[in-house]
């Protein structure tokens, strides 16, 4: 503890904090990359995704015979902690970073392979034995694992984004009710308008929450479509025939959600199109929220009192 | 000509251009709000969709009995005139406002009682013959005419909106097959990167303009829901009971376009919902325009010459 | 009338309206960029001011002997034709334009050259006898005349920038006087807060005011460095060696403003941070008007009445 | 160690961590507001700053006699420990929160009342002595103190962004003499231009770094002027009439900053025109960087190789 190990890489030899797992990249990508102070290790699912991505990657890699089952197994056992909240601390590089986003990729690849060497009951370090590029991110490059990885990311959020605007739609029906035969003065220009009742302005408000409530449903179906298996820029290269097919099967079985690969896997490599489209249909959500906010908070505005 | 003919409201007197169609509250939104220097002229479709919901508006009003037959007519025939693209110099205020377009509402409607009054065969100005509120304006509100007018607008620009990227995509799809064989490197962060064909690269930008032109048509149900006959802020203060479902059967008739009434029309009224969901299409849409013309324009730099 | 003239030019023929003094580069950028439907026409300001820069070049060219004087004195009147408002409708081309505005340089160019030719007692059209690039744009491009000349329309601008806040400082310190005594209660996150009397919280706006009044001057200084004579990227490519020295000293002339060749014209040729400077300061003001604006709105918003 | 302490506040009985030195503020603020998931020590210099501008105030309350001397040098003790990095782990509530900082001055105040206590060889929690509100917030209101310490924490700032921009200056210089002589194509719209040395484009980003330096440099002056003293909105409620010329002497003395109160306290505490500036400058400097950067990526790209 307190003392350091050593990877010699293609360019140098690197110090590594004894009891990490990570490796030399991470290490490098730290010295890189130190912008805003924070590291990938707050943004838990867009790590916990990609080890996910990984997982399905090493079974595909298992079953086309390119590794045996015993690294398999540990790899996949490594990722399974990962994605359980584990090893929590040891993805320490910054949330940005230049490559997009090759020095997460590296730095969930040392830490599986490290944790896989654990779980094979070696030291962390000998990477003869389970190697975080030739094994961990065999068949792989950042282009598939991450844009698969952001889209599980999102349709792994989407259980909050339904419950959440369902409750909030609720309440307001709620007090839609409960307020019915209050009479208020609606404003205009935030004047005095013409006068509603108080329910009737809480009904508007469900109203137009329970519209959002489908809309953000049907994004759903945007993310399924996915290019793992395009490696570079869609074209596939370093991986065998079947492993598209194969990869994206293992990773719907193991999430329990519809993968599908995109029939374009060049487009789909550099398409950001559903993310521009969740983007306004967040924008959407929050357009509204704001002005219910503000409306309530409005209604409980003063002057309530004289200044004397 | 050059001479002035003089309007009394209700607050003075205000000179007006003897050849002006428009009247009093026009005059004053030009002192008002001549923030930006662009009349509303120059945004024709926004004063030719007022202009079709008001001739909807008028017939509705016809049809309860609210405003004679040969007012109605002559009421209609101006707004005819509008939307033929006739009158287009009479609409010099600012397309920057106060109020949330009043100042727009009450240019139109003045433009429209005074050529009504023309093809009643008056002159312009009696407005106890044709009245721009009590006449052109009944039973409506600028909260609903102009919220009913800008869906209206999108709607008809939907066909350029449809057609354009299908022949960009055809176009797109043309030069994969043009460049099938003709092989290129391409790029990973400027640098050279794996080797694909030209074809492969267009024919990925014509499978992402192809899939935006499925998602610009989902948009057309979006604006099919209008507050017309709403009002104020949706309670329809100041309109017979009948008046909303007439008014929307005649402005479906009238411009081939499937409206319906809101389910609850003060949402409708202050929701900005559509419109926002409308700008996030057309960023991804813009998105990927942007993103396959800087292709094309570093595809077709140098350095092609040595400096010297 | 009605009828139109041709110019040849080096890709194929163009036809002309024959009324217009614009030519054959116009008529091609008004095809090739028709994408707001608003034309440079619409901001003046940007068409006085590179006539003006080129009021001052062809006095350079003159200066140096490389245009005859009678063919400058034609130049120089057509320049100072359109910095008076005249031949308002001769530049019809977008507002939005491909390459950083040689479309709107060559429209301005050739309304110069046949305005000149009319001085000349000429017809259009007789490029031979005063041509738009050969003698209105000698030893200028559109990077270096039109970076000056948007520099120029800001230090014109800067008058009402000042007066304006001026003006509106002085009417806050009058109603900071005028209701010094009355009392009312401020606001925290919109709930009754703290008493204060209206006059303080009109004095604060004036106080507010006023310092921006001292910061917008502070910026003319900025906007007095230009690359004038630096042509091409600053290298001044196609000039006399002379003529960046002379230009500078005839705008300074004759626009009254103390004008200087930029340290590195190289930088001057691309940077923006003047701009991004001043726009920051105007973001500034604005953040300060809103927030007063809307303090009063909020001040004069009821509720007034009970709802019935 | 794992059990609780408990507060009773105005609403109910709180459970806090043992080992927790922020109260029952804290807790209920991390329940109210859980939105980034990013807690306010990622932001240390936010922390620093308030605590070193309560030292200042605790000593201005001594120097009045409004606290006892033992009192206030265990509170200063608490501050500085805050402000030298220790206690890092105690400000857990998330940096969005409503109410303009409410929290974050109330957690701070919580951890020096817990903190002075132990200087005190008290326990934690027996507030009866040093008050969290009482003691540590005399004199104060989050209005004014973050307002002064988020205005001390830019200065504080300005080192590093003074000496960076120098350094990248230096070093831009560097490359301009030492590719004086190496001849390159510039580029007009990404297409080959007119050649200029690698030195001159090097010696202008050079320039325009060194431009931004003094720039960034005036800005200083704009902070120094505070609203501390001002407490509520700027009117001094709760304060002795010598208090707000006291504290900033000591936060002078304290800081090595020449502070300065505002001539008017109340637009101080609601003017962001400092804010507005300063994010322009950072702009424009972004701005600057992003061009030089992506200038030398274009430089350095390809295409350096032929497909096969």
């Amino acid at each position: 503890m307190g003392r350091t190990r050593h990877e010699v890489d293609s360019l140098a030899e690197v110090e590594i904090p004894s009891e990490a797992h990570y490796g030399s990249q991470t290490v490098r990508a730290i010295g890189d990359f130190w912008i805003s102070g924070i590291p990938i290790s707050y943004l838990q699912r867009l790590i916990h995704t990609p080890a996910m991505v990984k997982t399905a990657a090493v079974l595909a890699n298992a079953r086309l015979g390119d590794i045996s089952t015993s690294k398999a197994s540990a790899i996949a056992a490594a990722c399974d902690d990962i994605a359980a909240c584990e090893l929590r601390g040891e993805f320490p590089i910054d949330v940005f970073q230049g490559g997009a986003g090759t020095s997460t990729n590296m730095n969930i690849s040392e830490v599986i392979a490290n944790g896989a060497l654990e779980h094979l009951r070696s030291s962390r370090g000998p990477y003869d034995v389970v190697h975080p590029i030739d094994n961990v991110n065999l068949s792989q490059l950042t282009n598939d694992v991450h844009s698969t990885a952001i889209r599980l990311a999102i349709l792994l959020a989407h259980r909050p984004l339904d419950r959440e605007p369902r409750q909030l739609a609720h309440e307001l029906e709620q007090k839609a009710s409960q307020f019915a035969n209050v009479l208020k003065l609606d404003r205009t220009q935030l004047q005095d308008g013409v006068p509603v009742t108080l329910g009737e302005a809480f009904g508007a408000s469900a109203t137009t929450v329970r519209k959002d409530i489908v809309r953000l449903k049907e994004l759903v179906s945007l993310f399924r479509e996915v290019n793992l298996g395009g490696t570079a820029i869609g074209i596939g290269i370093n991986t065998k025939p079947d492993y598209a097919r194969i990869v994206i099967k293992k990773l719907s079985k193991l999430t329990q959600l519809p993968f599908l690969a995109a029939n374009n896997l060049i487009e789909t490599c550099w398409d950001t199109g559903s993310f521009v489209l969740f983007s306004g249909r967040l924008k959407r959500t929050a357009t509204k929220l704001s002005k219910i906010s503000n409306d309530l908070r409005l209604l409980s505005s003063g002057p309530h009192e004289e200044p004397i």
